[in-house]
């Protein structure tokens, strides 16, 4: 009898764990991602603002599962699927047969419907973007310190975060360290600490999944790095010149920026369209698939969605929220129940029950917001829950040293060491006037 | 009376070592880069074949310079000079005026006249290329996992390196290893080691500028990794399924492969034509500034040209080769003549003498090839010293000591940690034929 054939879509976190709790199964794995490494996605932020390199914070997804021999991993992109037949078709039109199949390809940014933000306002959700984010954040210093004209300069130099939860509070935090302490004495006609630096959200307050204790103390900490915090306001334009918003008082307002970041929220990806489709599913309003107990489709038990991409109700009623934790606990369940019946064990197993250990949101140097097992934590102690959590889940040795050591060094001396503009822009001009500096000396 | 205006344009090692020897010069400095920061290339090949992150081998020159109070870092690209105003107009339209002018501004690839090879056989002058480059040999072996004929596969899995110089040559033992070691229990269609590496190259040696015997070991330890060396050939054409080359018998010869890097030449730099248009030189065959004993352009004692831009006959007659110790001790000398200057000294500096301390190619893991005051190294020996003369002169501490962690890592463990293939075209479809795959299993 041929072995049982499992196709994983994804190796990110829901992907990955669920190849690794496969690896004493009688089954035939075959991992398939567009990358061909496993991004650790909580640690962006930090190549967008120039602390960590991409190659510190992505392992190959090869070398990670090398030595799992049921196992093959292949560079490609899933188009569609017959649920019928069980088959995979990929982007180059491959096909690929499965026996199981775990759908981990996560979400997208959700510009809400607005597409054209996004030339002005990079999300960060891959190596890409944040590159092209850092790119963006250095270079308005460079371009503010050849401007003499002081309206563009402070253009150059605000900042506009949209989004207020962890990933907006976490770009705010380093934009503001790096204003403060990083490029302090670099410059010679600007200075960086006068950068204005700036949170958007629309609801009430920040880190909306956090206690509102650990918001308040946030809002206080980002105060203290510079960054100012506007809730209930609403993004009705974003384009080259800035942002213009309906405030507080139901007011437009605009705000003269050239570095709008997008924080603001996700979406379930492409492929969970055409799965959708396929298998007759409607999705929520994000996006997201709807899946039963065991997080398989109605209909199709041998299809499992974990990660962002699928939505389940949690015990407090509300959905489950897309964070690596949920990932990784899908990805480990599918796997178990999977090669349960590999194995032709007939038991019941499930319902998939996440085990919610916390959440933690990172502000900057020894300032954290933290949700430990019902705690809450701020300042220097959320900080080293957060450093020890994050540093235990970095996948590959290598990099957990590496990325110690960095952020040691950073700690101490606060340079940051990847402070590269990179990408093929680089050449161009800012739109910086003519002879700017010219009668400076 | 106002400091005397200095101007230098690249912040490679010329420019760099010049604004460095500037410190207590009593000038004004303004170092101008398209980039904002300094790229250690000799580490660049070590980027392309996935051993090191961009970020480990370049610091941002803000950061190198900070200290130094009478220096200013503009990011910019020069686009004009006016030599008799004593001005440098910026593609963005900034018109700088100088007193002393330092051009370091460095070379481009130079594909002999085929510039539309370049779209097929990307060189490795900058961190861009270099990713590239590392997109191209990583994604060669992806495809070959995935492909069920052989005469593709074998095409996938065939590197040709074009120029058997240093690059050339610490490029394609990189390959070597990579095939042999780093990738060798990942794959499950494929074994790596069975890649083919070849070098290519007109001259009748590879390392023309090392002693014949060095150049006799340097094949023997690419022998043992795998890689095959051809000397006496003539590429002819590159286009995307491969190289077309007149081989050692006169007769046309086809290498079926995906994968080319160009390690063939290189060529003074674009604002070196317009400096020789302007100041009436003319440039050599290899579009070289020829340069007075100052490192001055005739008629301009203002204007120096530093390293790979300038041209310069040195002892033994030939021209001085355009590696990072000439270009260091050219700007240092440019510097010192400037601020003799400035100081109102008038006693004559110079001419440049250049310290020819030798030269250095690592080939792989304790294998190298060096020529120190004189002395040849070959093996073990050789490779330490090019390890300890690389860490020592990676400009930041920081650099310094994570690149030294990771080389430990990777030669005890073979592997790599910087292996991403990211940038645009990363989702891009091999040309892999349909349903290679579907029915492995």
């Amino acid at each position: 009898m041929p072995a049982h054939r499992v196709i994983i879509l994804g190796g990110g976190f829901g992907g990955l764990y669920a190849a690794r709790a496969l690896r004493r199964a009688p089954v035939h794995v075959t991992l398939i991602d567009r990358r061909n490494f496993h991004l650790f996605q909580p640690l962006l932020y930090q190549v967008a603002t120039g602390s960590l390199s991409p190659g510190e914070i992505c392992a190959p997804l090869r070398s990670i599962l090398w030595r799992q021999a049921n196992t093959q991993v292949l560079l490609g992109e899933a188009a569609d699927i017959d649920p019928h037949a069980r088959t995979i078709q990929l982007r180059d039109g491959g096909v690929f047969p499965y026996d199981s199949l775990i759908v981990a390809t996560g979400s997208e940014s959700f510009y809400f419907g607005n597409d054209q933000w996004c030339q002005w306002a990079p999300s960060l959700k891959s190596v890409e973007e944040a590159t092209a984010i850092r790119h963006k954040i250095l270079f308005a210093f460079e371009a503010a310190e050849r401007l003499t004209d002081s309206e563009l300069r402070r253009q150059w130099m605000t900042f506009v975060i949209i989004g207020g939860g962890t990933t907006g509070v976490e770009l705010a935090g380093a934009l503001g360290e790096i204003a403060a302490f990083t490029l302090k004495h670099e410059f010679r006609s600007i200075d960086p600490h006068t950068a204005r630096i700036l949170i958007l959200d629309g609801s009430n307050h920040v880190l909306p999944t956090f206690p509102e204790d650990l918001g308040r103390h946030t809002v206080e900490a980002l105060a203290r790095l510079g960054v100012e915090v506007r809730t209930g306001v609403k993004v009705v334009n974003v384009d080259g010149d800035g942002v213009t918003l309906e405030n507080e008082h139901q007011e437009m307002e605009r705000l003269a920026t050239k570095t709008v970041l997008w924080a603001g929220g996700v979406h379930g990806g492409g492929f969970g369209r055409v799965l959708a489709e396929r298998t007759g599913i409607t999705r929520d309003r994000g996006g997201h698939i709807p899946v039963e107990p065991d997080l398989t489709i109605p209909g199709f038990p041998e299809i499992f969605v974990v990660g962002d991409l699928a939505t389940r109700p949690g015990p407090d009623g509300k959905p489950l929220p897309g964070v690596a934790q949920v990932a990784m606990q899908g990805g480990a369940f599918a796997a178990r129940v999977i090669a349960a019946r590999a194995n032709g064990q007939t038991a019941h197993i499930g319902p998939f029950r996440y085990a919610d250990r916390g959440d933690i949101a990172v502000i900057g140097r020894a300032a954290a917001v933290a949700r430990i097992f019902g705690v809450h934590l701020h300042g220097l102690i959320a900080w080293l829950v957060w450093l020890f959590i994050h540093l235990m889940y970095l996948v590959q040795f290598q990099s957990r040293v590496l990325v110690f050591i960095q952020w040691g060094f950073q700690y101490l001396t606060f340079s940051r060491g990847a402070r590269l503009i990179t990408g093929a822009s680089i050449t161009e001009a800012p739109e910086v006037s003519a002879s700017v500096h010219s009668a400076k000396r």
